[in-house]
């Protein structure tokens, strides 16, 4: 990988993490739209085990202006991301993190947008097909989250973890390459379903909800909803049917037991699952303690395929739009 | 009303704060699954906004359990509830959090059932047609959240929720009436969708997830999905056509806007759109200071009677399950 822009990744994160040491920082939100407030999911996960001390929240960016948290202050660290930095909500969050006296840390694809010229400190992650994985979104926002856990309480994992990131890449392709056949088997078996779900728990889930309302509502206009495996017994379970599709996520965390029930369940009564299981990932190089944290990042990357081989077997390209960008909202 | 079953819920709420004054409560977790899950997301809402210090956490009973928080010990409030008092997990989350040390108070329409054994504290509910709705679970809980605000931080709202609560049998009654007819076309007019979407924000969401969960897809085995208004313009929305219905809720809290946006966006591509707009419900008695508050309370009530419809229009029961209670699981 690219040693140039690994050194800067993580010269970029030490500089955000002296901006949190100079701080007395007591709660952390994380604030973002769609795919990128997905993208935190684990993260919260992460602080609601780990810390101490520190609570984590998560919201989307409107209603973390509009709720107006009560303990949003100058001891907070709000994490905001936006790909293009364009995002009206999170830009608008961003100040208003500011206005409140919390700490603005922004992740971004682009240094220049509004939402890092309304940030404290920014962290440009890299994107795209020729990107090194720990340079990319997740793992820059791990790097930060950990290295806040032991900037403020010393907590051990964040060298466990960067280390395990740098492997990241690696873990990634033979995950892709070994889950490449099923992937196109996906898009030939599924491509004219109208309606496919998601299913996971804990530090998983957000890849769910991510797969089904930006890669199945929004890139293919196909209904969906990520189910979380908890509730799942509790109302959405009566849904399942022998010609309902449910994309079901096993992750390695300690949630893992509430997805191999709601598998369980579902193969006895469905018949249309498609299984991601982390448990076939090869993930040499990463850390024993931290592979939890980690398979919902390779779930997402795999789950990146599947989306491919549905849009090509659709004829409905991922980039395709009726609304987004084109009409006013 | 029945003068004795208020002062008993009084009393009972009064028995419940003492429990807490004893404590040092420094966060407060809300544990149910499904609907008993739902009605909580208000108070988080309440907490989030009201509170000084206290942190408010809402999990899935089992996610609750296997997450393990870190912050759940001897200074926490676990609120915890279920209807038959038997829903395993609750039952498990309520031994979970008193073996942290945490105070478990738990609601539920059963005093004897395991959930009560299984907390130190129990609010019985009253529940049906006959239950006057200042005895019902939303009431009751809430009495309880703006209780603890009061007790641990001197929050003056709980005598206004109170009054306004007392006064909520007869906003019900007059919203009912008042959208009767809206509710038999609802039935009527959507009863051979196979998918129906819900849309809502801030306080108001918990009642979009219930309807979604489980009146939709789990007593009408209708798919749906529970759309944060927020979150809509970040992938949900490219899935809106003129075939596709929505249930949009417009409460009175401070993300309204949200909804609005949502609303307004919705009118302009889609053509099947159920609204539910608060501001059209006679609120005489709810304080102006506490209608964002109640006004989910009014909107679940009134869409009970479109479940109602709906299910009378398709001859489908909302008793009618195929898996839950019936098989294993």
């Amino acid at each position: 990988m690219t040693t140039e822009l690994v050194v800067n990744v993580k010269n970029q994160v030490q500089h955000a993490l002296a901006e949190v040491e100079k701080r007395s920082i007591t709660n952390v939100f994380f604030v973002a739209c769609g795919g990128s407030s997905a993208i935190m999911y684990p993260s919260k996960y992460v602080i609601d085990r780990e810390a101490k001390n520190l609570d984590a929240h998560l919201y989307s960016a409107n209603e973390f202006i509009h709720r107006n948290h009560s303990k949003l202050g100058s001891n907070s660290l709000v994490i905001l991301c936006s790909h293009s930095g364009t995002t009206p909500e999170t830009v608008e969050a961003a100040k208003f993190a500011r206005s409140k006296g919390a700490l603005a840390v922004s992740l971004t694809n682009e240094e220049g947008s509004p939402l890092a010229q309304a940030s404290d400190v920014v962290l440009k992650y890299e994107w795209g097909p020729e990107a090194n994985a720990f340079t990319t979104n997740y793992s820059v926002l791990y790097q930060l989250v950990f290295g806040v856990l032991n900037v403020v309480e010393n907590n051990e994992k964040a060298k466990l973890v960067e280390q395990s990131l740098e492997n990241l890449q690696t873990v990634y392709e033979k995950a892709k390459s070994k889950f490449h056949d099923r992937a196109v088997g996906f898009g030939q078996q599924y491509k004219d379903e109208k309606i496919i779900y998601t299913m996971a728990s804990g530090a998983n889930y957000g890849v769910a909800y991510s797969f089904a309302i930006c890669i199945l509502m929004e890139m293919q206009w196909v209904h969906s909803h990520a189910i979380h495996a908890g509730e799942y017994f509790h109302g959405p379970f009566e849904i399942i049917d022998e010609e309902t599709p449910f994309i079901i996520l096993l992750g390695l965390d300690e949630t893992r037991a509430l997805e191999e029930r709601a598998l369980e369940f579902s193969q006895r009564y469905g018949k249309k699952l498609i299984v991601l299981d982390a448990k076939e990932f090869d993930l040499t190089g990463v850390a024993e303690e931290v592979k939890g944290y980690i398979a919902p990042l390779v779930l997402n990357n795999v789950l990146r395929s599947y989306a491919d081989q549905l849009a090509e077997a659709r004829n409905h390209p991922l980039s395709t739009r009726r609304y987004m960008w084109k009409v006013e909202y």
